[in-house]
C-alpha cells in the first residue's frame, strides 16, 4: 500500500504525528501537499470526493478509503504498520491514550491563540499570556504527571509494554514541549524521568534518526502549533 | 453486560454524549457517580483499578474493561449496542465525525473559559466576550455548515444512511447550543435544516423521548460545558 499523506506545508502540525508512524514503519507515502501544494488539500474540505468527508487536514488516503482526525488515522494505521498490539484492548487502550494527547495538544495551542486561531498572536497576546501562566502552573504538569503514570503502568519504557505508535506521539508531544516552553520544561524534569526515556529511545530508533536529519523534517515554526514566545515561558 | 458509567454528578457534560446511546439503545447501566457519589471516580483517576487509566471522566466499565474518552466509549459501545453499522469503513467514519464533533465541544466550553477552565468564568468574562464573538462568527457556523454537509452526504436523515450514536450527539449538540446560544441559532437556523430535521427525529424516537422526560436527564446549567450568558450570545 501507498499511503498519501494530505497536510498542510510549511509546519509540522498535526500531521508529523501521522508523519512520525510512517517513518518509523518504513511505509511508502506521499506528503501529497509538499509535492503538488496545499491547494491538493481543498478539493476533500469541499465534498469533491467521494467517501468520508474531514472537516480539516491532516488526512491519510489509503487507496479509495480517506481517514481524518490524527488520532483515527493512527488507529487505522496502527495494525497495518505493526505499532500497536494485535489484541482489541491493547488498541482500545492505545487510542485512548492519543485521544488525551490530542486534548492536550488542543490547550498547547490555545496557550498562544486562546481568543481566537483566525486573529494575530499579538492581538490575543494579554490573554496568551493569562492562558500560558494557568497552563505552565496547572495543565502542563497535570497532563505530564498522567503520561508519566501511564508509562509506569506500561512497564516504564512504553505505554503499551512495547513500541507503539502512542511512543511516537510523546516524542513528538515532548519535543514541541521543549521546543516551546524550555524553562517551564526544565524546571519539571524531575517529575517526568520515564517520558524523557521514552523520548530519547523514541529518537534513537534508526529510522526516526534518519527522518530527523532529513529535510522531510521541518523545524518547529512560530507558525506551527508548538511556538516559542519567551513572554509565555516561564520568566 | 450490565454498564457502569462514571461521571460527575450535577451536569450533563461528556457523559451525556454515552448516556444518550445507552438510554436510546434500552441498555442496563448504572450511573454509578449518581449512585454511589462523585468520590467513586477518583480511585480510577488515581490509578487504583487495573487495566486502562483514565485521564478524566467519562469513562465506561464493561465486565473488566475500563474505556475513557467518549469517542472511545462510543466506538467500543456502537457495534455491541446496534448504534453503527457492521462495516469498518462506517464505523471508521462515524468514528471521525465524532471526534470532529468532540473537537467541537473544547471549542463551545471555551467560550466561557478561554483562560482557565479552574478559575471563574467572572474573571475572565472580558477575554470569553471576545472569544463568543469570533466563536458566533466564525467557529459556529464553520461547524454547523461541516456537520450539514456530512448530513447532505449521508442522505440528508442520517450521518451513516441509518440511525447511529453520531446522531445522537448531534441532538446533543444542537440541543446545547440552542441554550447556550439562543439568538446565535436563530440567526443561523436556515443554513442547518438537515440538523433541525436529525434533532427533531432524535427527540422523537421513543427511548430518547422517555429519557428526556425523565429525572435522569439533568437541565442544562452554568456548571456544564453548553451555558448560557447573554454577554456571550448575540446582541
Amino acid at each position: 500500500m501507498r499511503y498519501e499523506l494530505y497536510y498542510w506545508t510549511g509546519i509540522q502540525g498535526r500531521g508529523e504525528y501521522v508523519r512520525l508512524a510512517l517513518e518509523d514503519a518504513g511505509a511508502v507515502y506521499i506528503d501529497v501537499a509538499r509535492e503538488k501544494g496545499d491547494d491538493a488539500i481543498t478539493p476533500f474540505l469541499r465534498g469533491e470526493h467521494p467517501g468520508s468527508l474531514p472537516f480539516a487536514p491532516p488526512f491519510l488516503k489509503a487507496g479509495r478509503t480517506v481517514i481524518a482526525q490524527v488520532a483515527n488515522i493512527l488507529l487505522f494505521l496502527g495494525p497495518r504498520l505493526k505499532l500497536v498490539p494485535d489484541s482489541a484492548s491493547a488498541q482500545s487502550y492505545a487510542h485512548q491514550v492519543q485521544l488525551t494527547l490530542a486534548d492536550f495538544v488542543v490547550e498547547i495551542h490555545d496557550t498562544h491563540h486562546p481568543i481566537a486561531s483566525g486573529q494575530y498572536f499579538e492581538d490575543q497576546r494579554e490573554a496568551a499570556i493569562r492562558r500560558s501562566e494557568d497552563f505552565r502552573k496547572h495543565r502542563l504538569p497535570k497532563f505530564l504527571d498522567y503520561f508519566e503514570h501511564v508509562l509506569e503502568r506500561g512497564g516504564k519504557k512504553h505505554v503499551l509494554r512495547t513500541h507503539s505508535y502512542v511512543d511516537l506521539s510523546l516524542f513528538q508531544m515532548m519535543s514541541g514541549l521543549d521546543y516551546a516552553f524550555p524553562k517551564a520544561m526544565r524546571r519539571l524534569n524531575r517529575r517526568m524521568p520515564l517520558l524523557r526515556g521514552v523520548q530519547q529511545r523514541v529518537a534513537d530508533r534508526p529510522n526516526i534518526a534518519a527522518y530527523l536529519t532529513s529535510g522531510r523534517r521541518l523545524a518547529f515554526n512560530e507558525s506551527g502549533i508548538f511556538r516559542h514566545y519567551r513572554a509565555l515561558d516561564d520568566h
